[in-house]
């Protein structure tokens, strides 16, 4: 039973990992660090280090806290000794997630850099049935509407965000189930006339020879799509609902229906078992090459 | 003595490359990949297979080709049993520098990720005179004029390039000198109406509390300016023309005058003789956190 502590009590804190966390015999939720509102019957501390004066047997914290920032806070919880678990995307900057991995590295304590979608039900399926065959090319339709999933969030259109908030989650999925390193080859990002980040891009990649093409849409009316279609010698994969259902030529698989926070703090508890960490930056690497390669092109003023 | 090819024969190879490995006794010049000329004396092939199967015994290649597709050339050339030296900037997206860091580690081959103005004469006793002191702000001022520079090249405006290419230089530098870890806090990128990369850019990084101000300009009229300018507890140390010069409280320091290139060949030479690779990636991870935060603004546009 490790005793864990919260960082960042927002709508994912309360949504996913309050649950969660009670759910899993594993951890024991025993005091938040927040500006606001603590979860019901846990102590909330301004700072870790106040926190550790209260209550000196906490082992380890999962961080929710907004991207910018993360980098002090990690310090401070492992000079406690803390082992650590960070909500994508794990910072606002790929150096200041590097700074990350290295701190924690550096005091011998244990990283989990989580991607919640690598955790959908579909993907580790995904995976095997792709090891063995022919890839002959991938495509990705992650489109959904901002008003209805981000309603009068102004964090989401902070430069580096945008439409890649809901994209770092599909290309979490593809840099697992794919069996070679992504290239990027082209990348075209549409911005709002009004907005300082894409509310739509298109990205192409080249997988070992195989083309990968990714369509992401922030401005997605009527119907929801995350899906991924792989095309190979033998078979047709189709993952939908965001990695959470997988079809073989139209016919759906028995993946189960474990929901993606519960693996997710399995396999913190797992990294912690064996003091291995997790942190594998991939995904944001290609958001940021995405920004470094991106054509930009100015599109009518967003307007919720 | 190292039999070495070179990859790439244009401008920076011609000016660069070819006059310092023939000024360099660890070094024989003995075969060169390109489309277009070979240096004079020096067999040409159009890939690194022909290469081989003509001058077998080549043991390391010197790669100056455009940053695009450089993967595929180091994975011949470390399947040809090669090592590895790469001009700056690595590659065109960073998650293609991480996986030639890979490709050659995974080969067991040397890899030098080179960065030609870490190699200034004052770059090492900047860092040195800095090691001691208490650093109170930095300042970066990086400015030239790309018509003088850069006279009609296409490739400088594309995406992810601009001003970028003299500013990773600065960076270069100021990630070897100061002695914390580099985090950006905001950056503005200038982008001329008609171009797909910025002419100019301002940058403000923490270094473990000390405020870093960096301004790029690739359209200076007039004098032209590389300096950096750091204020210490014990000092104001200046350096001036690309760091090449230093001075302290104004009074300049010997610091020699070996050239740039003489001395990223003495290295690649001891990283050779002692099987250590040198591939530090940080100044492209700090470009691309400048497009991932960049504010855009939209300038007039760029007439050469």
């Amino acid at each position: 039973m490790t005793r864990i502590a919260l960082a960042g009590i927002g709508k994912i804190a309360r949504d996913q990992h309050v649950p969660h966390i009670a759910a899993n015999p594993d951890f024991e939720l025993v005091a938040a660090v927040t500006g606001h509102r603590p979860p019901e019957g846990v102590p909330g501390f301004r700072t870790v280090a106040e926190m550790m004066r209260a209550v000196p047997d906490v082992q380890a914290i999962s961080i929710c806290t907004p991207p910018r920032g993360r980098l002090a806070l990690v310090e401070q919880a492992v000079a406690h000794g803390l082992d650590v678990m960070i909500e994508k995307p794990p910072a606002a900057t790929l150096s200041e997630a590097q700074a990350i991995v290295r701190a924690v590295a550096g005091a011998g304590r244990v990283l989990h850099v989580t991607w919640h979608s690598r955790e959908a039900a579909a993907v580790e399926p995904a995976r095997a049935w792709l090891a063995g065959r022919n890839i002959r090319r991938v495509e990705v339709n992650w489109k959904e509407d901002v008003r209805v999933w981000h309603p009068g969030q102004a964090w989401i259109w902070e430069p580096g965000i945008g439409v890649f908030d809901p994209g770092i989650n599909a290309l979490s999925v593809i840099t697992r189930i794919l069996p070679r390193p992504l290239l990027m080859e082209t990348a075209e990002l549409r911005f709002p006339s009004n907005r300082d980040a894409p509310i739509a891009a298109r990205l192409s990649f080249d997988s070992g020879g195989v083309p990968v093409a990714v369509e992401f849409d922030f401005d997605q009316r009527g119907p929801q799509s995350w899906d991924i279609d792989v095309e190979t010698d033998d078979g047709h994969l189709q993952l939908s609902m965001g990695a959470s259902k997988m079809a073989v030529d139209g016919v759906a698989q028995d993946v189960g229906d474990e929901a993606e926070y519960a693996r997710l703090y399995r396999r913190f508890a797992e990294c912690l078992s064996t003091r291995a960490s997790d942190a594998d930056l991939t995904p944001f690497a290609h958001v940021a090459d995405a920004y470094l390669l991106g054509r930009r092109v100015e599109v009518g003023p967003f307007e919720e």
